[in-house]
């Protein structure tokens, strides 16, 4: 196990209503003025909107509004929302949504404290040391966001999707988790839901650093409990406890309790990026034509770990060479995503003819010549995942 | 699942030679004036408290310590901390050892900043609403202090063993978490730590809440982790990986990350805090006597939980009835405590006839006529469990 700092200092309040608690909590925590920031129409319709106003107001709170955020965000909606955080001295944003207006809320949150361009965080130029204070109503289980330090924003002109990770300048101070938010979540965003958390606990799960028993089982029972309730929620988006389950799980996923004292690895998210930077296709659906593949890939090079992996999350039978109950645990995680309507190569995600080159080239420009370190990646073994993601898969074979 | 909410702001600071870090540490998070604590010599002998005092020193941070608490710890040294804290004008109390000491620190803490007695707080007669800061350097893993709001203390008068449960008031800022600083820990010290962060998770596991199946396996995972690695530990002291599983999970099992939004048990640590304020064991043997009684009862109770765990955690075979699964459990539990060294009986606790009416008067007075919740235990039921906690174990049976 590798020394590590675990610091999660958000107070995550959940259960039915408690966006009832938005006004106290935004008081307690010392806000005097808020943006509200939410992407399309559905939090207007359903009259979320006007009950996190409405909590503000009773105590006094004065806010703003900024809408129209989109999945995978933006930067002109930053330096719109850090302009209006500058004209009008916020000194809290609450984005009520999910990971894409948390992440622009945490990205307008560092810049607008910052003279330069915002965009120099998540280059490396900068090194995010204060931001105001970021508060969440969550209404979409995935991201994560709302346990995490992390944000992630597409830059449009380049189309680079990049990421800031801080270990506690952009954590919230608190968020807001009513699982019959998510109701109305359409099944395939449930599912890429889904897709995105297994994803966030499998790059920190597949690791090389020995001795992480705790961590692992962590990891493992994270993951059977995601197994378990996702399907009762497309069954019956009305399921509570599913719901209730999948939303935890999603913050658990994310916030560092997975993966405690392991080296990470997380080459299968930046090789995802490459490919919803260019496609606009759904974060966790790129994830679930990706992730298999870049395990597949990782038989021939790492197995052992896929191999564990097969056993105690899908139980496959222990009794074979670690190569086939790899592939066998590789084949149900397939199968399961297909179970849940989810693409599994590039032709299901919409992209018959996927530009690899262009790909291989943004992911290694804007990462390194070695990406991810469970196997460190060169061009070629980029190259390699890409291709084996857009072999066919039917479920059984 | 039942609302909840989930805070846990404490900062983690785990590894190799950490406590070198105390230094910038305290002073990080606003330290002027520290009171040390500590319990018998073995601190002072190891060159731990010395290396700690040194680290203050370094970032000017000025001390006085306070020596000699010991395990089950007792008013009287509260008091006497209360009288340094308030004549020194201490800021921070830095506790270096495990939950005997840390726990005297935070009832020092709270009554610090309190006019009258601070056992109002142990008694329900006041709320604890601030308190001075707390921050540890943990040397013992087992109560799980270190990551909770939680203090035990005894009031020796009238042998009363309360607790105290804060949500955030006397979490510590933050834990220092050296694996190493446990290679000294004795074999039985270290069996009765892992028998006490068991019960933690244990305590948490049995409820009757429906849908909490994340929490299950947080539970079972963190669980089966302490299982794997505690064997290890005692066959080597000095093995980092098994140490550093441990010292972590004993965090995990009490911070609040297994059994969010379930309703809690905790009649065992009830029935086992009238044992060790009579008798003055150590905590975790008592519990390795009381634990498996109240799960032995509660087979002719509430079985279904509990033929889970057997399922679970110990593996046992799903292919019989509820009742003999449970029981074939609770034996593998038995057995597992014994292979540690630990006692399964009051008899091997040392205990030839205990005063069971003694303690069912101490239970019933303190906790009030129905104790627990996974069923809600009468004095006739707590009776029943004393008394099955007297019958004779052998492994194998």
């Amino acid at each position: 196990m590798n020394n590590f700092v675990f610091y999660s200092p958000t107070e995550f309040v959940f259960g039915k209503n408690t966006e009832s608690e938005v006004g106290a909590l935004a008081r307690k925590y010392g806000a005097n003025k808020v943006l509200i920031l939410y992407g399309g129409g559905s939090v207007v319709r359903s009259g979320l909107l006007d009950r996190v106003q409405k909590a503000l107001e009773e105590v006094g709170i004065d806010y703003c509004c900024m809408g129209g955020i989109q999945p995978n965000p933006i930067d002109s909606k930053v330096y719109e929302g850090i302009d209006i955080c500058r004209e009008r001295q916020i000194d809290m944003l609450i984005p009520v949504g999910g990971g894409s207006v948390i992440d622009t809320a945490k990205a307008i949150a560092v810049g607008t404290l910052y003279d330069g361009d915002f965009w120099d965080f998540y280059i490396g130029k900068a090194i995010a040391k204060t931001a105001l204070k970021v508060a969440v109503v969550l209404t979409i289980p995935a991201a994560g966001s709302e346990g995490s330090g992390n944000t992630v924003i597409t830059k449009v002109e380049t189309l680079q999707k990049l990421s800031l990770r801080t270990p506690s300048v952009l954590r919230p101070v608190f968020s807001i988790m009513n699982p019959e938010l998510t109701y109305t979540l359409p099944a395939y965003q449930t599912a890429c839901g889904v897709a995105d958390m297994m994803a966030h606990i499998m790059e920190r799960y597949f690791t090389n650093t020995q001795e992480v028993e705790v961590s692992d089982r962590l990891c493992e029972g994270t993951l059977t409990a995601i197994i378990n309730e996702a399907p009762k929620a497309l069954v019956n988006p009305m399921d509570y406890g599913a719901r209730a389950n999948l939303m935890w799980s999603g913050m658990i996923a994310h916030n560092g309790t997975c993966g405690v004292g392991c080296e990470e690895d997380w080459a299968s998210h930046f090789l995802e990026h490459e490919i919803s930077a260019i496609y606009d296709v759904a974060h966790g659906a790129g994830l679930s034509v990706i992730f298999p593949a870049w395990m597949t890939w990782m038989v021939g090079h790492n197995v052992d770990k896929i191999a564990q992996y097969a056993i105690r999350v899908w139980n496959v039978s222990p009794h074979s060479d670690k190569k086939t109950i790899a592939l066998e645990g590789i084949s149900r995680l397939k199968s399961f995503f297909v179970s849940l309507g989810l693409p599994v190569n590039f032709k299901q995600l919409g992209i018959d003819t996927p530009d690899i080159d262009r790909m291989v080239n943004g992911l290694h420009h804007n990462k390194g010549e070695l990406v991810g370190n469970f196997v460190k990646l060169t061009r070629s073994d980029s190259k390699d995942i890409y291709q084996l993601a857009c072999l066919p898969f039917e479920t059984g074979k």
